[in-house]
């Protein structure tokens, strides 16, 4: 085990030449534009002071450039992960209280330990579990759910909630209430930045600039809402018209502080930090992926849960809150030509920058614009055509999905994913509880076998060949042990039967069982039970049990050697038949 | 959907006849006298009144006839569910007080309504849930975490707990307070038991017996300790010395009553009450299958789950606990020779006769007894071979299985269930995260394509062959996307990749998702994708998605058909190379 594999940097930082870092510096200036906005709006979604999402916004990115594999990804608080906080910690403390800040952080280091441990046991797989329809209804639905959250801060009413059965009714009732100033701040916020996410790069190329600058420009769009709303609020005095803005931002670099070090919490905390971990993680392998595999690079999983380990451990001792990689903003350091994690280092040098000398310049900022940011930003990610597509093409992996979706937006993030995950897993339990069993005959003119009910084949009266496509194992272990004894007690005349296990990859100590109930109830029917086309793992494990000495049966390499012993005349004659045309009627090929 | 699927007593009652009724009434004798000292001990287990568990022996079996499929399942009061029930009363009442024994009774009915749901709702799979291996520890586990719970009755004192951890300190420090009148009953109660269990057929028939009449006789015994220590406590006066007994029992049948509907505290059991559920069901399918299969005879496993749930709704309505289908009762009750449920209706006789007019009887029976009574059954549930072979025989299922019996005796029963299926799914999961896969090549001389590491094959430069040994779903959605990029990147000639899929028996949504992105990937690196021997069922559900048509890649029907197609001479002369012998190295024969 070298260093260089738990130190990624020692590989690319080798080579690391001025070439490079010019292309870094660039892209991080665009991220950096970009993150300023975005660690103050997911702060205030997390419900947390501005400053901290500045704060989480410097030692993680250098934390993760040190560990993390890959190239492009940007880290810092993302929507998602910053509603999961809020929403783990709204129901203990007052949002923005000092015990909140401190179990914010604690929150940060349960996940930062949690990322770490998995990478040291190996245990990414863990994030399997959410599957593709269950991430995708999540982030749609907790896309709606921001926004929706948001809304508040753009009329300048109060309300809260942790779902939407809670959310609108409050809504519905502030809007009478409505601040008309902070609105017109927030639509028109809302109105340029919609625009300039869509047309701003196409205006500025007609003006004249080259495409690579108008999209770098185009990037700073949020920028510029923020600075003309800053100058437009102290100018108009709109704060004493009771506009609400960020107010004081402390100036500069954050101490290295400890969070609520306080057991009692943490245990309380640590589900939800679980839950954190997973989101942050598949959400950032997947971005990470998509982004490397365009580059023909690679990233390695368990390195990824060191690096993000790394990211939350350093948020969580600077006064930060839970991180991880960003889809937007690692695309926009990806198109900005990022070719190493020097980028995230240049980008936590720029936020350092801003949090020593620009603070006090974001007094005056309206909440309404950073809400107007954060809606532009999550609605981007809510997709509900992909919830008709999966639908369409499973219904067990549309209902997960459905579920989770609806879980989120009307119980709450927390509830909504593990609805999600646990239905997944019933679905799937229910799905292979009843594996697809096809009795096969012999193909005429030849030694293959195939389903009876697809195929026009040859069945030995006496001989039942069985296929199961699928493994043997715990779901099923009882459905085998029933099939069986139907499929027996159906056909008096057989005396012996072949199971096919061209499809069992796995027979666990639960089906071995079943296994041997079979055995047992089968001889007491005076049927012998076989196996052919057993796969070479399974056979050695059989081996370390006793059944293959107990069953008394043969194991054929291949169900036609099994009927040649079995049934030697019937599978000659059958082989013979040359006569007969390939019988196939259903399969065929489609392209 | 006719009625008498529903209720089977109307198949079995239409040819119900003397000749089967004189042998239920027989097997019901037998029964009743093993289940009075059983009710009354196990009620003691679970925290409450002796009486209960009379009360929880007669509706309950009158109801189980009705619904239930098993001839010769006996239900009733079983020892895990008893210790399950305390379990989950004593954190929240006094145990034998009021509320206790209402929210007994408010668990059976909830036990009751959860099993009732899940037979309409056809949810019997999820007992699968519970794995062998998870079973088979919990239920040693239970067995010793009962018989030591036990031991205080038999020394004479106080001591609690809901694991070893609690319990044997206690133990251990209550000792100098042992009482001897007490612990000498207990030893002598506990010698009888054991010497009976093991020898009283033998010395019967020994001394002329039948070997019927000598087996019925000893299954007696218990009832003979029982009798003996009543005539003992009471010539003796050891009530006055100190030994502790049952006391007064109220006399006559239970009357309808109410459990306590109390929704804060129903919801709180829910849980518990799931648990029970799935542990009970899951109990007595297996001792109802063994035993049916034994007369050649089939249980509906949604039947039992109806009997089951009508049986503990009767024990919620008329003042009992959760019941089940209890192993050593129902072997009695089926070496009797019971024909059929009308069994259990002569038993549930049987108990009704003996508390109307025995219960006065009880007063002096010493708590020791009942415990010994325990202690004896319990301890036969105690296998822990069990699982060193199931180590053996696969490191998970092993794994699966010491956690859930370290789990139980350590922290408590629901937890050690919990921590046992939570690890069997993680493990399970894990297993197939990674899914065995080959690269395959041609066996010369035939059409065969089989593991290039065990086989000598021939392999095309340009086409990969790659068979995958999994289903493709989100468990290893993201390895193989990983796998696919590996091989690909250490093979730059190679220019299609033919999935081969003989063990592909289904393809979800995530997994869809995995192959687009493959496709996109090795259309980057210049690489075609194409499937083959994709079956049926999986081919019907990739025709709802746009896959087949987006990939550009062919679907054969055989990975022959796909090789004499991308790589035609190759293919051709491997066919007809006759000249080497079948190249097997690993497989073989091992009959």
């Amino acid at each position: 085990m070298k260093l260089s594999h738990w130190l990624p940097c020692l590989q690319w930082g080798r080579t690391y030449n001025r070439a490079s870092a010019s292309q870094d510096g660039l892209a991080a200036v665009i991220v950096t534009l970009m993150l300023i906005p975005q660690s103050l709006a997911y702060a205030m979604l997390a419900g947390l002071p501005p400053v901290t999402g500045l704060y989480a916004s410097i030692l993680p990115l250098l934390a993760y450039a040190v560990f993390g594999t890959s190239r492009t990804l940007a880290v810092g608080p993302v929507a998602v992960v910053s509603l999961m906080t809020a929403a783990s910690l709204t129901p203990l403390f007052p949002a923005g209280s000092p015990e909140y800040i401190g179990a914010a952080m604690l929150l940060a280091l349960l996940s930062g330990l949690l990322l770490a441990a998995m990478a040291m046991l190996r245990l990414g797989f863990v994030a399997n579990f959410l599957s593709h329809p269950v991430v995708s209804g999540f982030i749609s639905a907790s896309g709606i759910l921001i926004a929706v959250g948001q809304l508040k801060h753009l009329l300048g009413v109060s309300a809260s909630g942790e779902n939407l059965l809670h959310l609108l009714p409050e809504l519905l009732q502030a809007l009478p209430q409505t601040h008309w100033p902070t609105l017109i701040i927030g639509l028109l916020s809302l109105a340029w930045l919609g625009w300039a996410r869509g047309y701003l790069k196409q205006t500025l190329q007609r003006l004249g600039l080259s495409a690579q600058l108008a999209g770098n420009l185009a990037k700073a769009g949020p920028v510029l809402a923020i600075v003309v709303a800053i100058i437009a609020v102290s100018l108009l005095h709109l704060q004493q018209a009771g506009v609400k803005v960020v107010g004081s931002v402390p100036q500069g670099l954050p101490g290295l502080t400890l969070p609520t070090l306080n057991l009692e919490l943490a245990v309380q905390l640590l589900p939800a930090a679980l839950l954190i971990s997973l989101v942050g993680f598949v959400e950032s392998v997947s971005v990470g992926q998509t982004l490397a595999a365009k580059r023909r690079q690679r990233i390695q999983p368990d390195n990824e849960l060191l690096g993000l380990g790394a990211a939350n451990l350093s948020a969580a001792f600077s006064g930060g809150f839970p991180v991880t990689g960003g889809f937007a903003r690692s695309v926009v350091n990806y198109d900005a030509g990022a070719q190493t994690p020097m980028a995230g280092v240049f980008t936590a040098i720029g936020i350092g920058v801003s949090v020593m000398l620009l603070t006090p310049l974001l007094h005056d900022l309206p909440q309404a614009v950073l809400a107007a940011t954060i809606i532009v930003a999550v609605l981007s990610l809510v997709d509900l055509r992909s919830l008709r597509h999966t639908w369409r093409y499973s219904r067990q992996d549309g209902a997960a999905q459905a579920a989770t979706l609806f879980g989120v937006l009307l119980i709450g993030v927390e509830a909504g994913i593990l609805i999600g995950v646990g239905l997944s897993l019933l679905l799937f339990l229910w799905r292979t509880s009843q594996p697809h069993m096809a009795v096969v005959g012999q193909v005429p003119g030849s030694e293959h076998f195939r389903n009876v009910e697809r195929f026009a084949v040859v069945e030995s009266p006496s001989v039942l060949s069985l296929r199961v496509d699928e493994s043997l194992y715990f779901p099923n272990a009882r459905y085998l042990e029933d099939r069986i004894g139907e499929l027996i007690a159906s056909r008096p005349q057989v005396r012996h039967l072949v199971l096919m296990c061209p499809g069992v990859n796995l027979i666990d100590a639960s089906a071995l069982d079943s296994l041997h109930a079979i055995v047992e109830r089968l001889h007491a029917a005076g049927v012998q039970l076989h196996l052919s086309e057993v796969k070479g793992p399974v056979m050695d494990q059989l081996r370390r049990s006793d059944f293959l000495e107990r069953f008394a049966g043969q194991v054929f390499i291949s169900q036609f050697q099994a009927l040649k012993h079995l049934a030697p005349q019937l599978t000659r004659e059958t082989l013979e038949r040359a006569d007969t045309p390939s019988p196939i009627r259903d399969e065929r090929n489609v392209s």
